[in-house]
């Protein structure tokens, strides 16, 4: 097994956040300084940093940046400028959860903390620094837990995933990739297959960049191999992080997950979600109100300089994300164990004891 | 509607072939002569000239190519080394049975011809032409049955394909395009969502451009995007080509066909096979026994001149096409009209009646 350093996509350093330009990986691994709220806000929107968890950690980040250019001592008016640094910050993408829950948590603490203006702010640094180790810390927990609920056959496992639920996705360790990372190190893990994840690539540049790093079996495939792979008996479990899960456990992420979840339900493969409880929307009742994002065409008819097809006198669709019905999902995989999708509402019940 | 010239990309000149050079489409509009058979054997395994329909009609006249270049006048030493030639065309590609099937017309018309090597030689030649002929017209029945036994609402259908089952991959006019083409000019067409179906993206590089040409509304989307685009209500019915149907009606198509076969069923939307008679493979009993094309890795990791992820320490695989099982089409649509999968063995019987 070789040995790499752990990937942390968003770290903080003295004064600013550093995070990994991941539009260059797996190419070039740049790291990108982040001095400002508004730079993050470009960060988050042109994806240098992307995954439900890492936007919540950059985030979080952000909203302190933006307060510490506040000049005002006035506490009233200090929030009123937070708030708009907070806007700015939940507009940069729509589906994934994850943002608005970490921008809330900066704002309540920047409410009920007592004191100056330079008393908040330097709570919510502080604030800012836990969820980032919170996640850390969330991902490992997740990997752990799957252990207890992986298939007990094969010994050696292959894992089907889609897009980069991985390290570069949180805060570090990842939550699909947490959970190979688990089996890995327990040896249950044969080999990951990585879904390309058109258009973005994610899986291809950025799971099997991470699978790379550590000497984890991976092997490529285009998304739409997915169910031959399936059919000759090539994938035993199919493992995919969330961007926001609604309370009847319906679960939006990365294009092209639905459409896995119905090859793997065909061919009666678990299909598991791994995602901190940070990701799960108790506001929402179910996928249908979850917004979907809707990203520029050239994402479709682009790769690098080429331009893949006819772009005059053709239309493109490229919404984001998709939904996968609480039924075609095995279990999710939490911080808390592994939750079967329609017991989310009773944690909904519970929700305060779990300290959502 | 735009009026364009009809699309035939493999074509007879006085003494050569002019194929459209569709590895080049649709940056370039170029033609490749074809002077001999090894020539065509080469434009058949770069995919110069390709699906399933075109390649048997390209092979044919490589056979011919062959046959004029043998310099006896010996009949037994001449089909000899015609059956070398035939040897190596069929060896250009093993999934689309079109290719064998025509060969194999070929050769029995060249067993069959009494006379001199000179009158065999005529008779190959006119056969190839009437091979491409009949395709022409195959495609134009197919696509005048399929009027018949489209969905009678909506009133204007929203069809989604996969990989380019046009024009381009037939003598002319397509199968799953013929059918597009029919009900666009009988008013029953809404818009074609084309799979830009990866790896080649014969979807947004061919389907896209055929559409363009002839002003037909047409949207390109990632393979993975299809469900989702099914779950909000965006598409009637499927239709996709075949590059061999088994005796049982399970069909061989381009990779991701399987996929969509059983994302389709899922939301309960129709899911034909567009493809001649000669697409049938009676001496194959099922799918299981269709010889699928593993092709080279860099289709999966490099577009263009980019290489879209690490190369080093991850594997790839690199299917051309899968198998859809029987019980997931509708109905297969040919010059005969539609049949369900189920009745194939019974026109099996009929075989020798139909002139298969």
């Amino acid at each position: 097994m070789a040995q790499a350093n752990p990937v942390y996509p968003v770290i903080w350093q003295t004064d600013h956040v550093l995070l990994i330009d991941q539009t260059r990986l797996p190419n070039e691994y740049d790291s990108v300084e982040v001095h400002r709220s508004e730079e993050m806000a470009i960060a988050i929107e042109t994806m240098i940093v992307r995954g439900a968890p890492a936007i919540g950690v950059a985030a979080a980040y952000g909203v302190y940046l933006g307060a510490r250019d506040i000049e005002t001592g006035d506490r009233a008016e200090f929030l009123t400028q937070l708030e708009q640094i907070a806007e700015r910050l939940r507009a940069t993408r729509p589906t994934a959860v994850n943002l608005f829950w970490a921008i809330d948590q900066m704002m309540k603490v920047a409410y009920y903390t007592e004191g100056s203006v330079d008393a908040i702010k330097t709570v919510l640094l502080e604030t800012a620094r836990t969820i980032n180790a919170d996640d850390i810390r969330t991902c490992q927990q997740i990997g752990d837990h799957s252990l207890s609920i992986l298939p007990s056959t094969p010994a050696k496992l292959r894992i089907l995933t889609h897009c980069n639920a991985g390290a570069l996705a949180t805060a570090g360790y990842g939550t699909a990739l947490g959970v190979v990372r688990s089996a890995w190190t327990a040896e249950r893990l044969e080999r990951v297959y990585a879904d390309e994840t058109r258009p973005r690539l994610q899986g291809a540049k950025l799971t099997a960049w991470e699978c790379v790093q550590e000497g984890i079996p991976v092997t490529v495939i285009t998304d739409n191999m997915a169910a031959h792979c399936m059919k000759i008996g090539m994938i035993d479990l199919v493992i995919v992080g969330a961007d926001r899960i609604a309370a009847n456990g319906d679960a939006a992420n990365k294009i092209g997950t639905y459409s896995l979840s119905l090859v793997a339900k065909a061919h009666n493969i678990p299909f598991y979600v791994a995602a901190p409880l940070s990701t799960i929307d108790f506001a929402i009742a179910d996928g249908a109100q979850i917004p979907i994002e809707e990203r520029n065409p050239n994402e479709v008819y682009q790769i690098g300089d080429t331009i893949l097809c006819p772009t005059t006198g053709v239309e493109f669709y490229n919404p984001a994300f998709d939904v996968t019905p609480a039924e075609l999902i095995t279990a999710i995989i939490t911080e808390h164990g592994a939750i079967a999708p329609s017991e989310l509402r009773d944690r909904l019940k519970a929700k305060s004891a779990i300290e959502i």
